[in-house]
């Protein structure tokens, strides 16, 4: 089988991210890279590191330079995908890594983005319950966002089980990639190295009404979440700490069997054996989520500590994971499991 | 009035940042300078930036060494300052940056560090409510965790009105240079670089006690407390973000007039203006706490972020603060608050 | 005696380097500050680490604003110095931090910045041979780059002396500060962090001409540079290596005493113990270049490392350094020589 | 063909890295994992990254547990590798990632290590002139250092044709893995971070002598090298800018046709387009070396730049490689080109 692939957006992280997995996949074929304002100018300009594809010319984003594939990725800016997916083929598999089709509630959506809601389409961490059969043949996925990715991973089997009251506190350490390659002074080395900062703090962060819908969903019941990104020195890598209070008397040992039936069948979730905590350089450049937990009796919560790499699991690699299914691929092909570490 | 002070474990961390605040102070002259296995050495082998005491020679950790100065700080593992406070002349100031006189409850204690309790010393924020007055004059004060320092800050002014519930989730990113100079694999530079991770998760850290004792001191009742720090890949600096459950309704109009009212007249803490966020670079090198807070009606938390440099408000530069308060000095004498950025 | 200080440029990060070290500068009253873009807008959202400033409102730069000032440092782009000195008072000592009065070559202005040259101003490394001399008193200064100034103080003992030949090969390693605050996709900190990146190679960058002039002048003979910038993951710092062929048989002891020589009474300059050889964490923050050489028989070079911070040293302590000259204060005044580390 | 593999030392960075690559190794099955202090223990406690080897347990390093493998990689502290060798079935192909078997001269491994050379087995960068008909089939293989692998290629064809002088200066800035996972203060994070720092100069570095036989076989002529090592504030990647006199008037453009004609055929060696500079992040993960060339006729050198990640062209990717040619193998098989960045 060899599937033809279009990125657009290619010239971002999260389109150079795809392409540097795209690279090892053995079914694709790498067709157009389109871009916006770097339309015509050669990938290698943008990211050097893609050696292989270093003098393809990026062309413009349009209908017509993306027809003819069998899976189109978009990573675009928020708002661009809805009408190049209406303009494509519906056997197309469109792969949406932007937050157009994330979010099932229009108000929410107008609320956080404004505007009218593009639609809902199947959302793409099949790891979480009944994700993976909707997936499955789908040709239209919306990537969830990176920070929810891996803290619904988190807490969903505790949400799920009970275990914990349906209010979470997540604070998520996060490299600076994950913001893209916008020219903000926030975002220039000499403010970022040796320093961490919060953005986005008390639910101002568009990321909050996603996690809400991934935990509510996994709960059953409407689920409160105090979200809170930091900005910490490094490219890539996400580490989230979540926890919740107690609902019932439980033990660590318990709580990491909830886990271990969660997870124990996945190829890309990880619990790590007891003592062992999550870190994000070991997930970098994989498709894996790492994952810990403990309860804390004194404090009366659960804690559980979540690692992943914001472009990879929490970006292209899902994208990519959600390809294969739509294809019916083995969900495995072609992704990565070791990290490159240290 | 000069001041003459001696600095024992002056090869680490802390002792080195005791120098080099000391140095900048216009009333201390540097007298002893000791350590344990680097004793024998010049100090400028293990602090190259104290370029106007390259030349000292360390000298052993004891009575003898360290008798005859006015202030004696003790940058020293737990469980030795004891013994060597009691050796001390009762007139001499002593202000231990170790753990051994923190914790009011003996239990707790012989719980998290074993071993008989070593005593209560005066607590080191003079920030605190009461604090200051306590400081004011003592011969013997205990500083606090750098933890503890950022974190009681942020909270104490909340709990105190009765704006929250007694029920704290604090996560806590910290610069490497808070676990001292100590060769463990974890914090080679190659394993730091490009990776976030937890450790001391679930109540593990140390410093939990005394968190919930500053917590519970200002909200006169037990406060829960669920501490996790993070390490993340940069020297200095500690960035914590606090929450708790509102336990009124209350917007975050209200909750900014509380700390300004707790913190208008503080020298060392500053409560930012509205929509600027905490950035650890802004306190490096510095004495301060950079404070911002926010209502999230939708979680029913208040959230309150803190920045601090762990080796200077975190440790070395609260120390000098109380040895201001210790001697009748103006509190800010010679302690910077501007700090080293970008 | 009280001195008037204007900053225009504030906003920059030459500017906010220059007030943290006037902050702390026992004779200077700081007066306007001064910005283009960010003019009307608070300090402390440009600088929050300079907390003393924070509220004070940046004005525009012009001559009304910086007139009635017995200081005014300038740190613009290039090119805009000279007409800002022609307006103020010929009394009024003008410190320029930008490149404009740098070169004695009219010719080598052209060629490297284009336009007019707008003339020569006492240049300010005061520890190079006759430059005090020409500082003290004067009213005009030129701040030297930051690469300039630690790589001269690295190798004129040795031009001087006859050491080597007249052939110099630099390799300078720069945190990111050193580009300033400019939006550009290589200084983002996502491209910028794990990355070691060169720029400006085979003569191509600015401060060659100005490395050049000063060894030649240093060697009594025009010296050929060949000087490398080499863009590190960090914000602050430069550790330059130097080398050139060594004229005649010479021991690492004989250069040494060289060095001792030139750089024994100076309070800026320190050549290291034998052995120790320089890391720009020592500087960090303080106004010192640190030295260390050696002689290489195999490749007949001596080889000569030198660190400083290149904000402080290489750019705003230098300015201070030499307003303290200019002013007729003592040259150390208010100037740190210990860093901030680790 | 399956291939089975074992990798002694495999706790180390260098080992890691080569079971990262030997997992996406198509031929490759990877059997015994051995170490020395950490035997016994699972890989992942070391490893974390290595998901897919997480549970294995590491064995003693011994020639019974090395025994009935088709290639064994030695990833040993110098002087090891001789015995394991001689204990090992001839037909075996040994792959040494340490310093035993690259110097061709008794006499400068007797100067540099110490004590009896252990002989000179085929050197492992087969880019150099005649270097891949001495590999193949070989089944004694020495992996050469990281760092004269890149400035190697950097120096090489300018050598070769005559170009340059013999007389270069090497300035090659690294990441602190290629320290190894040494206990060593001054590797300690809150050391490295924020820092720029030098070591083993003036010829001091065991890298030397390794490059001078290179540089000096590609010249045909004895070459002086000057190398300076310098660490930088990151995990991985080396920057070596690498020069030497021009021998005759030559410029840019003729100097780039000979650097083409030399790697145009190379699948892991890029000479970069005109304008664009090696950074070190482009090579993460990867087995490419990017370079790029200009001549400076002011200074009259030619300088060069190389770009590689220590731990994989460096190291382990320059082993597989080797052992690709060793087994007959496509010398491309299972290698990335495409780097993770950013």
């Amino acid at each position: 089988m060899t599937v033809r692939v279009a990125v657009a957006g290619a010239s971002g992280y999260a389109g150079g991210e795809l392409l540097r997995l795209l690279l090892a996949h053995p079914e694709v074929e790498i067709g157009a890279l389109t871009a916006g304002g770097n339309a015509g100018t050669p990938l290698g300009q943008h990211h050097p590191n893609l050696l292989p594809l270093a003098d393809r010319v990026l062309t413009d984003t349009g209908p017509a330079e993306l027809a003819g594939h069998d899976v189109v990725f978009l990573a675009l800016p928020h708002g661009h995908s809805a009408a190049i997916a209406a303009a494509l083929d519906e056997r197309t598999v469109v792969v949406d890594c932007g937050a157009d089709h994330r979010l099932n509630d229009p108000s929410a959506w107008t609320r956080w983005y404004g505007g009218e809601h593009p639609g809902t389409w199947p959302y793409g961490i099949p790891e979480l319950p009944g994700a993976r059969e909707r997936l499955r043949g789908s040709t239209r996925i919306a990537v969830p966002g990176c920070f929810p990715t891996v803290s619904s991973l988190a807490l969903a089997p505790a949400l799920a089980a009970g275990l914990v009251e349906p209010d979470a506190v997540v604070v998520a350490v996060t490299g600076t990639s994950g913001a893209g390659r916008a020219l903000k002074p926030h975002l220039l080395s000499a403010e970022v190295m040796g320093s961490a900062a919060v953005y986005g703090v008390g639910g101002a962060h568009r990321h909050t009404p996603e996690l809400v819908q991934n935990l509510s969903a996994a709960a059953g019941t409407p689920v409160k979440v105090s979200f809170t990104p930091v900005l910490a020195p490094m490219s890539r890598g996400i580490l989230a700490t979540c926890s919740a209070p107690l609902a019932d008397v439980v033990d660590t040992g318990a709580a990491r069997r909830t886990y271990l039936d969660a997870y124990g069948d996945e190829p890309f979730v990880r619990v790590l054996p007891e003592g062992q905590w999550p870190q994000t350089s070991a997930t970098l450049g994989a498709n894996t989520v790492h994952l810990q937990l403990v309860v804390d009796p004194d404090a009366g919560r659960l804690v559980v500590v979540g690692a992943e790499d914001n472009l990879t699991k929490g970006t292209a690699g899902g994208a990519v994971q959600c390809m294969n299914l739509a294809l019916g691929l083995p969900e495995t092909t072609g992704l990565p499991t070791a990290g490159v570490a240290p």
